[in-house]
């Protein structure tokens, strides 16, 4: 396909050592080439592919010196677009770099939108549309694990299952058919209907054994919504200060937002916990009391995994046994902490409340306990769980959904099948959910679809 | 010289486009190459310089992919730093770009220090002081002006002109030394003194120039501290809602600080304001009046610029007579706003108070008057200035130093002659000059202080 050339400044916004300006499209080269002044007489127009040179941006209208730069010049078609893509790397000032992509808008290109170099890898048929999504989540991979899932998906080896899926159930289709069409011969109602059937229970089987790796694969992605409660003065902000010294913490500020939107992850494990409210506790305890039990109570709601603290060195308070209360249908590790102290707590009392839920004692003071914890964490969310590395998880909601779908219309196919309905409404089941399949990879989608996707790009991508 | 093989990520922190992780060093190709498994049996160690490398990277321990990169690999000496450089250009998530980063330090490279590609360049002799210093005012620039500034410097302009001055000196005391040594000619002494005096006065006026420029160069670089004062419901949030709005701000959130302290920053007709404490102003106007009078003389005290609101619907105030008072030192502008409802304020007793200071009528609700203060900031700051591209201006507060020490020793050395003191303590003078000079360029100039400089650089530089 042919398209415009698009532009945009393709490294996160901030002071750095390298920031870049990265054009793509059939004119790319040349309007870079109308800025670049190199050494000697050299036109980027003339140079081979994939080959990097020093000059400077001058800025056409009059003459002047806008930054020292570094170009790489890459060709058509061994590119991240399959088109013609120019990467101005200029030194990392913010100034610098708005003034080079303003030339290279007023020179002939136009403004990327989000996720538009990604969008045209796909339009240009290098990538997928699940792959396309996998660059997305790489870039926002929290940990490692998440990363690994994200890169497989980005490797094309979720596609090739759901294509090998798809495969079955065409194959399944066009044999029905040929049978349909010679209904002479014997016994092909019941071979039909044999084949239907055995067909449609693989499928089925495939499509479960990719949701099963789903809520691990969600976890992995998005991270585990996680919040720490307990009465003031327990050790809230000390478990917090543990967790991030302990591991990388990832502060993830977006730009754009409000300031106070900021995401904490903590990759315990290789479990990424999203701590809420991170800036309430850090404060101070005082804060975390006017927060008070209602509060507390909601962030609850909105957790995945609640961490519970209690102080080894006080009787349990009405309080406590609220929170006990609001936390019983969540997976919550209880935390009894400051076991540095002379026991005052009721331990049978909090082994009866937890029910079930493990509990960990702790001194967060002596640094004792955290061990314990990190594994009752590990545990809970990955115990017999396969390593990432090895598995094709499913991890994006979109391609949950619709797998969950594809399950519903097999099964429908399944049901009819057993049931003896007539095969022409089986077929539309089975093409239902063979269309399914092909919207996680993109083949049979809307392209409403396809923008709204890569509008949750970052520019430049 | 020789050194070991650096390595650091060079794009800022943050969720993007294009993450790059940059080493440098004798070793930096070999270690990318055991790293990078790109199409066939290609070798990084073969490939020709200024080439790019679409691959992957994989972990040697355990044969894993890590990311899908593309790799630059540029020979020295025509790199950044005359040494041989790798950048690794991976999809800009955070984990992908610090799992290349760790994979690159196990094996073989060490993490560089903020500053040390930078440095590297300087100790290699491909640019000097002033110029590594310049880089750090590029990146940091927040106007196109600013930016010129830091590209003359980073161009070496004021090197070139700080060298000739030296060389002046250098041939000055070279001439002086000839004489003494032959001093049995006649007027020998005479001329002497006459070629001092006039060469001395030579330098101190070259000098002088420079320092002209220091004031406006220093605001370019640094921006305007500017403060809104005024008391509750005047209008200063509109007004820097006005000045943002109209303006490209630029606010910058240095990472690893508190999240508390974040500089923003309007660019008003090539006047980088530095608005301080826009987050107090920003709340709502009952913040700010808890603030009173006493913290916004405070406020005042450490600003370059106040714009000082009052209401044009209401009559002066005993705190706006006291606010008045604060400023009357300063560089202000006094802000009539609120001119679309009826006249209350007495403005001849305004005009009294505001002594010589300009004043802005605006009706901020009805975007008037905004036009007329942006111009007047610009007159404030920029009266008869020439334009930056042209002129070489000093912005770096060491520089300014040690230019004011310079010129201390120049007009020692012209009192010394002019009072007809012996020749050799002239000299002595003279040669101070000559040296302080030299540490603006880096020739004469101690580790410790190399060290201390690089340091204020963002890691990767």
């Amino acid at each position: 396909m042919e398209f415009d050339t698009i532009a945009a400044i393709s490294t996160p916004m901030g002071e750095g050592a390298i920031a870049i300006v990265r054009l793509s499209g059939s004119e790319a080269i040349a309007i870079a080439d109308r800025l670049f002044k190199g050494k000697g007489k050299k036109r980027l127009n003339d140079v081979p592919s994939h080959t990097l040179h020093y000059g400077h941006i001058i800025d056409p209208a009059d003459g002047r010196t806008v930054e020292e730069v570094m170009v790489a010049v890459m060709r058509a078609p061994k590119t991240f677009t399959r088109e013609d893509v120019v990467e101005i790397n200029c030194h990392g000032g913010l100034v610098s770099v708005h003034r080079i992509l303003q030339l290279v808008l007023t020179n002939g290109a136009r403004l990327a939108e989000p996720g538009e170099f990604t969008k045209r890898a796909f339009l240009n048929g290098r990538i997928d549309l699940s792959q396309a999504e996998a660059v997305i989540d790489l870039i926002r991979a929290k940990t490692d694990r998440a990363m690994n899932v994200a890169l497989n998906q980005m490797e094309g080896r979720l596609s090739k299952m759901i294509r090998q899926l798809r495969q079955t159930i065409l194959e399944t289709l066009a044999h029905v058919e040929v049978n349909i069409d010679y209904p002479e011969y014997d016994d092909v109602e019941e071979m039909t209907h044999r084949l239907l059937l055995e067909k449609s229970q693989y499928v089925r089987s495939e499509i479960e054994r990719l949701l099963q790796t789903a809520h691990q694969g969600k976890i992995l992605r998005e991270g585990l919504a996680t919040v720490i409660i307990g009465r003031p003065n327990v050790g809230k902000s000390s478990l917090l200060n543990s967790l991030v010294h302990e591991n990388k913490a990832i502060v993830t500020d977006i730009p754009g937002t409000t300031r106070d939107v900021i995401e904490e992850y903590v990759n315990v494990r290789g479990v990424p916990l999203k701590l809420i409210d991170t800036a309430g506790i850090r404060e101070t305890e005082d804060v975390v009391e006017r927060i008070g039990v209602e509060r507390s109570k909601q962030m609850v709601k909105e957790a995945d995994l609640v961490l519970f603290v209690l102080n080894y060195n006080e009787p349990l308070t009405e309080e406590d046994e609220q929170l006990f209360e609001s936390v019983k249908e969540k997976d919550v590790i209880i935390i009894v902490n400051k076991t540095d102290l002379p026991q005052r707590i009721d331990m049978e009392r909090v082994k009866q409340l937890a029910n079930e839920h493990p509990i960990i004692a702790t001194s967060l003071l002596e640094e004792k306990g955290i061990d314990q914890l990190e594994e009752a964490i590990s545990t809970l969310f990955f115990a017999g769980a396969v390593e990432a590395a090895d598995l094709t998880y499913v991890s994006n909601s979109r391609h949950i959904a619709l797998l969950h779908q594809a399950k519903k219309a097999i099964e429908e196919a399944i049901a009819g099948i057993e049931a003896g309905v007539p095969i022409d409404i089986v077929q539309i089941d089975l093409t239902r959910a063979w269309e399914l399949l092909g919207e996680i990879v993109g083949d049979t989608v809307h392209e409403s679809l396809i923008d709204q996707l890569f509008s949750q790009f970052c520019l430049g991508k």
